[in-house]
């Protein structure tokens, strides 16, 4: 157990972690579902001293937090059984997969718990802009490389100002001096011909003429530019990841813990409770036996999608709140390839491709450069595909992502080895995927104390979104600090 | 041995990989030096099968290719003896550290090899512009952050910009709906607000008002800004770097070629040949015993400035072009800090510190992110400081490195550790740091052979520039093709 330091203290998008003091007497919790909520509840629990046990559903923790490499095994509800067959180093984060800098409540906990991380590439140069239909003009149907649409598009923006200047056209709020400063800082930056300061090719550019301004710009190319990144969401830069895949996350609260406060195959039935005491009723789902365990308080941090279906002992409100929660759609598949030839044949090294191809997010890893084989995430999407393939075949889905990827890299089916499909709708234990934002009223109402029982899952989050393992963190701090006073006030 | 695929054969920086085949018969081979361009040749002969063996001076492979960490130690010629004291895990790059992506000599090894290799962060839009000076004009002294420059400059020019057009005081190429366009993408990419269309402050710039464009311009600020990275040179992106420090490159090239085949500790002094043989006469450091060993061919690829002061039976002509070439005065101080602050409080990871400094190069390790402790890079130069602190003790040095830096990070003196210094002028078996680029009449004469002798060091480097690996792996390559043709005749 460390001191805290100043960066635990800084307050990221999941507030500040709690600095609580004290130990309860009567203070025997259980907590329900071991994702990132319930074990990230359940560290500090036990670096406060509490007695404390967390009962998990399937037979391994992390919940949305789920990496899959060769070996993982899922069957979909009601539907087919997968097994991924990939080769050992390869693998996907079918759930979170991306840390912004600014998540200072799970890299913080990533620095204490001694999990590596590396550098999540979010934007590539090299990477393609990809879209179909008429709206897109005359660059419909045609790979544009990022760094390409960045070339030209300030560089055909700065010959335009320049030009401006030299005519005098401009009402520059600057000296002689400064306006000289500008031209050469637009010339510079523009890679303008430094003697007409005009734009044409260039080496640095890659091969080709130069696409029109208004070219790039019909085609929305020029959507994604920002002068810089933003500090949250999914196009802040840096963005982290663990190297080994997202599971190292909890796989490393889970030994901090230690294995003798995790019952796995835990599956809960009702969880009641009286003056005395709270009661789980959970099903082995090895044996097939209903056990129950007493605590004096419960902190479930299960989905709300799963709560719903419990025979749960909260007032009617609260049901009505958890039964108003929604999840996402989620849906990836991801792609294990021969040869990474993103890499070899187009110098992609990270990043995603920028397309309205009903593939949704297509993304090439960040980690295992320069190796053999790779996985792409060849399919993200939370509607749309998400929806319409959910209750088509395995195969059917694969054979989709593998048309529409074709368009953008013919080599898809050639390198292509074996997929694997997580639609987290159709996955057992979470019947969806991360809880869809709610209104700040549900979520005051789902983070109230009823007796015993307390829900801490990241659809409670005050401050962050839900949709991030901050979200998850978040909730587990409200869920924390609300759970200690309780205890410490009985 | 593996095929040759598309990958090898594309040609980067250092040309193409030679395809070669046959064995021929009377070809014993001396490598003298075990940097990347003798292991690089050592590798390839060991893939045609010739009989070969490598003398190299120290006790490690690599050359210029050296990680520090604790443990390592040098004596400075002439000077004084340090030891490394950091923790296990830490290290820095004392020679080669980043890798662009374009250089598919050595890329191609690390993939062939099983290297990994991670990103190296080669621009951080949280770290620092720095000038001291009147020059820098009103923001001379003043920490301001890559991010705030590329928003302000690209703010208040596209505010600009978009004025002119609403006044159509701009002679534009674009039909109304295009121009709609363009200032719908200059508002965004230059977060104006969306009425007014002003620059202001915004949140994801991050607090304080923004910086005059006069300003920014004056102090040079703008001068890193492009619209996309060059292809090649020290500002190319993406870039990479071995996890575990770049001497995991020499390492997998060692224990490829076998260990049978190195013998270390051998300083050569005489290279001779006749019209049989060529003989090398070495000095084994450990017992001071000289020996001999004789072979068919002898190829040198020791540094030029060591080659210059053998007994070495060449031609008058090539020991003039081997005493022209000049190798630079590189050296650096790598800085063990307690806390890796500038994560924690500056939100810096990876790339580097931009200011008129005496330090020249002071970069942020891309790599270990969220641990606890970390090497900076705090002194990278190839003049100034790096000759006028050559003689200076190792204390004085760590000093300069302290003082100057401690400017940007107040932080510096209380979470320092301990350094270690390289200048390689003062390296025993270096003498120098990378070779100078060359005249191309002076590689082409130190690329003949004579006799039995021939020079594959990186300054002989006929593609690409010898002050990168890369270099390094062009002038093994030419030395293969050229000896191999060489001994097929014989």
């Amino acid at each position: 157990m460390t001191a805290l330091s100043s960066w635990d203290l800084m307050a990221g998008p999941a507030g500040t972690r709690p600095v609580l003091s004290g130990r309860p007497r009567n203070a025997k919790v259980l907590i329900l579902g071991a994702g990132i909520s319930g074990l990230a509840l359940g560290y500090e629990l036990s670096r406060l001293g509490y007695d404390f046990h967390v009962l998990e559903a399937r037979d391994r923790v992390g919940g949305l937090v789920w990496t899959v490499h060769g070996g993982t095994t899922h069957t979909e509800i009601g539907g087919e059984h997968q097994q991924c067959t990939w080769d050992e180093g390869l693998w996907l984060n079918a759930g979170a997969w991306r840390i912004p800098y600014t998540h200072t409540g799970v890299l913080n906990y990533c620095k204490e718990l001694g999990v590596p991380l590396e550098i999540f590439v979010n934007e590539a140069d090299a990477s393609y802009f990809y879209r179909e239909g008429a709206d897109a003009g005359s660059l419909a149907n045609t790979r544009v490389r990022l760094g390409e649409v960045k070339a030209d598009i300030v560089g055909q923006v700065n010959e335009l100002l320049v030009k401006a200047i030299d005519q005098h056209s401009l009402d520059l709020p600057l000296t002689a001096e400064d306006q000289e400063r500008l031209v050469g800082f637009l010339v510079a930056q523009g890679y303008l011909d430094r003697k007409d300061r005009r734009y044409r090719a260039f080496a640095d550019r890659g091969p080709g003429d130069p696409y029109q301004l208004s070219a790039l710009l019909k085609a929305g190319f020029g959507d994604r530019l920002r002068s810089i990144s933003p500090r949250d969401g999914i196009t802040t830069a840096p963005m982290f990841h663990p190297v080994g895949g997202m599971e190292q996350i909890p796989k490393a609260f889970a030994r901090a813990i230690g294995p003798s406060r995790i019952t796995f195959n835990a599956e809960v039935h009702s969880v009641r409770q009286d003056d005395h005491a709270a009661t789980v009723a959970y099903r082995d789902t090895k044996t097939g036996r209903t056990r129950t365990l007493t605590a004096d308080y419960v902190v479930v941090c299960l989905p709300l999608s799963i709560v719903a279906g419990l025979d749960c002992q909260l007032s009617a409100e609260m049901m009505a709140a958890v039964r108003a929660t929604t999840y996402s759609n989620s849906a990836k598949a991801g792609l294990g390839m021969k040869r990474r030839f993103w890499e070899e044949d187009d110098q992609i090294f990270g990043g995603h491709l920028y397309s309205n191809l009903p593939i949704g997010e297509f993304s090439y890893p960040s980690t295992g450069y320069f190796s053999r084989k790779g996985v792409l995430l060849g399919f993200y999407l939370h509607s749309g595909p998400a929806v319409t393939l959910m209750d088509r075949p395995i195969g059917e889905r694969v054979e989709h992502v593998l048309t529409h990827s074709s368009k953008v890299h013919p080599q898809m089916r050639r390198e292509f080895e074996s997929a694997y499909c997580v639609w987290w709708r159709k996955v057992e234990y979470s019947r969806g995927g991360f809880a869809n934002a709610a209104p700040l009223a549900r979520r005051a109402q789902l983070s109230k104390f009823e007796n015993r029982l307390l829900i801490g899952s990241a659809a409670t989050a005050p401050h962050s979104e839900p949709d991030w393992q901050e979200g998850a963190i978040a909730a587990a701090w409200q869920a924390l600090t609300s759970l200690h006073e309780h205890a410490m006030r009985s």
